[in-house]
């Protein structure tokens, strides 16, 4: 042992020390290790006139208002997960999301119960944070209920490229108290199948069909079916009831098809879906109407960034590490909440554009265009038949 | 020195890079240490019939909830710690309890301010995720009004296994508003003593009593006692003005026995508590009632785990690091809410089953009947005078 | 190589598998990293009689509450951060705060976006953890929104130590909805600009001026402007409705100087405020009122501490590092909220003083006597022109 070695231990003991020091850090840390916080705020801006403000003549109208103010808590304990994702408004707070997952069974389902999104509609699954222009297409925003409180199943199958998820939930959606008369639950039973036979290497095919079949327990469907994709408007386009009446449901029926495709940077993804009434009264001229939906959305990242494809949930989502890339995107779609006498039918344009800073911050402008038919126009709108809007986002996720 | 030394050299070089490394993360993230995050969800499943239902013809109803969306945040700074506990709901959050609590003291009490729990009953003492039963007993539900925002003071007294707590809340409580005629806070003044002179080895006797003097400023009495030991049902089965009045209180007093003794993996707990009005109008028939309640539980893990005993806050949590294991467990509780013209008594029999997948993971399946009775029974329940409910909880703790 | 190396050897390679623990571990716990929690709890117990519970024959009132329990959450990410304040009550939650703030431009300002706190008033200005007295004067409640959804520009210049803000909000303040006849927003511009010529060596010196323009788009301008510097009594002292009637209100002006000295422990700070109502009916006799306040705020640490002036943002903060410290305050405010023929004018002064355990835990007690005036007196508070308030707050930050 010569002086070099002795220096050697007096580093290593300073070292010892240290580390010793930092074990004890972590260790105290310990109980809050596993538990993730995050959020994301969407701060947004809006314009619009004609049939938007139709119960203002037309006038323009704006608002500036936080879309989405929102915190997740998140832990994992061995084969069980549990996100808890809270809303916050000015004078509120809700559970958006309260998924408690069990992902114990090794080769099968997954199972999820909880307040969770409803297996509806490939745009309605996409993220808030992830889906292409400001707002959800009239179609997704008609057919998903989005989180209800309920128990689901999800496989992939690598192999096949295939993927089923099925779920039973409280139908507290769409104006139904979740409860029939007799004070037992109102029942949704969801589908949906998917299978997506390329993947990768900068090109994604997918294929989807979903199938909801909802007991309403007597209670009035809503006459709103959808806004015409801008929020904070004084009037919603897609109304079944407006020039009529509103009606009372024993179950509601639903399907939908969905068809994507992704090129390196070129995305398109198509939707129609389909509604069923079936009312109390079965001498209602309004027993057995059918509502029909379409949406179809084309986009280009100029920048050459390209969507991530989730096989294991079938979604898309946001290129993965983004900076500094512009995203260039249309959007055409229809909802038909007309029937013989009343409802109204809204078909809408979208125009946009979204800078993407960095994966946490995205500016997003988005021109729409709305035009709204059928009976009950006039009812609804007067003859403001077509709405104009300019919608601007700034999004921060955390 | 060799090469041997210096590789050591180069190792020891390396290595303190690493550990600089790591000081500096762990001092960037040095202003979030101490602060805990944590929580829970009660995800509960209930079916019921009979006088549950009574306003359904006494139909089978049901209902699948959160019971209990929880978040908190906790953090010590030297003497004093706090402790922020949420309650989310659909449509709303809430605090549940806000507690500061300084232990600088020594050998003296520990205070607690700000929205804390009354020491009233043994089981209305015990975290809700730590109860035997799915619900509390009709007793605790009745006598206690869990958090209140006071100031409290406790200590326990190792040599003689005694433990006192005192305290004084606003009486938000029982339909009192908080606040008499002249906007001033009406006070509830409540106390606890317990004696636990066998601790530990497997084997605990604990012995409790508690009072509590309640100012009501003239408000009523909220007519629901208790429900009978099922949540989201449409009757509260306990009611003293069932058949008969309301009535309007100067003060309420109350007081309760306690008694709980484990064997290894079997335990045993009973209580028993009166209430007596005092009633504004002093020629009110319901001046000076009494009315009584009793619950006792029994509980044995098939698979040998142990209840723990906290002394330093005399109650029962579950087994430490449970896993795998299952309880069984049965109640039989009564809550007399009967006078001579009005008001119902209800007994609830509890038989029930928990399964631990880990200290963090519980499920619990129980089933309960309940017996109606007293003059106003019908008035509230018409001929449904029993009620069966099943109800099953899918419990996580983070 | 000898023994005494390959001891070392093994002591590095043990060393070594702990580092390599250690980064594992920090690299799980990564996705939080930077995300800080925190909040406050301000417990409050108030008296007060006369004419703050003037309506209660002007007996002595009391409450016992939670002023504010707040949770923020906050995230850098590059040149943004955002910061989200909650606020939870007993029967709700809300969002204070959810500022978006970018620091990209060098040498250039700042840029806020969110609900954001309009820049009004040095003492509005100040966070409420840091204020001297436990309420803030009339002067800032009456004239200032705090939080408010918009955006704004903020900018210090080290050289001349000028500091100027300005910005755009949506007006849903004072009464106001937010927006206008046509459903279009109702904006209020701000700006203010300080000058703190004297900074540091334990002494400042503070001039400011700020000035707000608001449209209200015919609202009626709520009645209460102040309450009289306490909290939870059952009336608010200065009400410019009092004995009269209350405006639909076109727009507002607001100005207001600010000025404030420091000389060691002792500082001083004095503002001045001028409201302009411009109402909707022109012959209204209010059309063109104006309305003054003003504020006088002397503090002392009796044992030496210093209050910190935050240059970036022109407002005052507790002493650095504060503990075991006792302050001595005292203030005289008066707004003047009446016209010919109604309204009232108050005039409150606090006396108090304030104990420090630590930075994060402090104990204050104030005096508060007030005085009403004003032709809308008799009106408001009858015979009780005069109220008297203890008050007692336990605060608590992390």
């Amino acid at each position: 042992a010569d002086t070099s070695v002795e220096s050697l231990k007096a580093q290593i003991d300073a070292l010892s020390k240290k580390v010793g020091e930092l074990e004890a850090k972590e260790e105290k840390s310990e109980p809050f290790a596993g538990v993730s916080i995050g959020g994301r705020l969407q701060l947004d801006y809006n314009l619009f006139d004609g049939a938007y403000n139709a119960n203002h003549q037309g006038h323009t109208g704006s608002d500036l208002f936080a879309r989405r103010a929102r915190l997740f808590a998140e832990k994992e304990s061995g084969d069980w997960d549990y996100k808890l994702l809270l809303e916050f408004a000015e004078d509120g707070a809700e559970i958006t999301m309260a998924r408690l997952q069990y992902k114990g069974f090794n080769g099968g389902p997954v199972i999820k119960l909880g307040k969770i999104r409803e297996d509806i509609s490939l745009e309605a699954l996409s993220s808030s944070k992830y889906i292409t222009t400001i707002e959800r297409s009239n179609l997704a925003d008609t057919f998903s209920p989005y989180f209800r409180w309920g128990v689901a199943a999800y496989q992939y199958f690598p192999t096949s490229k295939v993927r089923y998820a099925i779920g039973v939930y409280k139908n507290d959606a769409f104006g139904d108290s979740g409860k029939n008369k007799n004070n037992n639950l109102d029942l949704a039973t969801t589908g949906r199948l998917t299978w997506a036979p390329i993947q990768g290497d900068g090109k994604t095919l997918h294929f989807g069909l979903w199938g909801s079949y909802r007991e309403m327990g007597g209670d009035t469907l809503s006459s709103a079916f959808a806004r015409g994709e801008v929020r904070e408007t004084s009037v919603k386009l897609a109304d079944y009831a407006a020039g009529g009446e509103t009606v009372a449901i024993d179950h509601l029926t639903q399907y939908g098809l969905e068809a994507a495709g992704q090129w390196k940077a070129f995305s398109l993804q198509g939707e129609f879906a389909q509604r069923q009434l079936h009312t109390t009264d079965t001498t209602s001229p309004l027993d057995g109407q059918h509502y029909n939906g379409y949406s179809v959305t084309a986009s280009y990242f100029l920048t050459g960034e390209q969507r991530q494809y989730k096989a294991g949930s079938a979604v898309f989502s946001q290129p993965k590490g983004v900076k500094n890339a512009w995203e260039l995107y249309g959007r055409v779609s229809g909802m038909d909440a007309a029937s013989d006498t009343q409802g109204t039918k809204v078909t809408s344009y979208t125009l946009g554009s979204s800078y993407y800073y960095s994966p946490q911050v995205k500016l997003m402008l988005n021109l729409i265009h709305s035009k709204v038919g059928g009976p009950g126009r006039a009812a609804l709108v007067g003859d403001e038949d077509t709405g104009n809007a300019l919608t601007f986002r700034t999004q921060y996720l955390f």
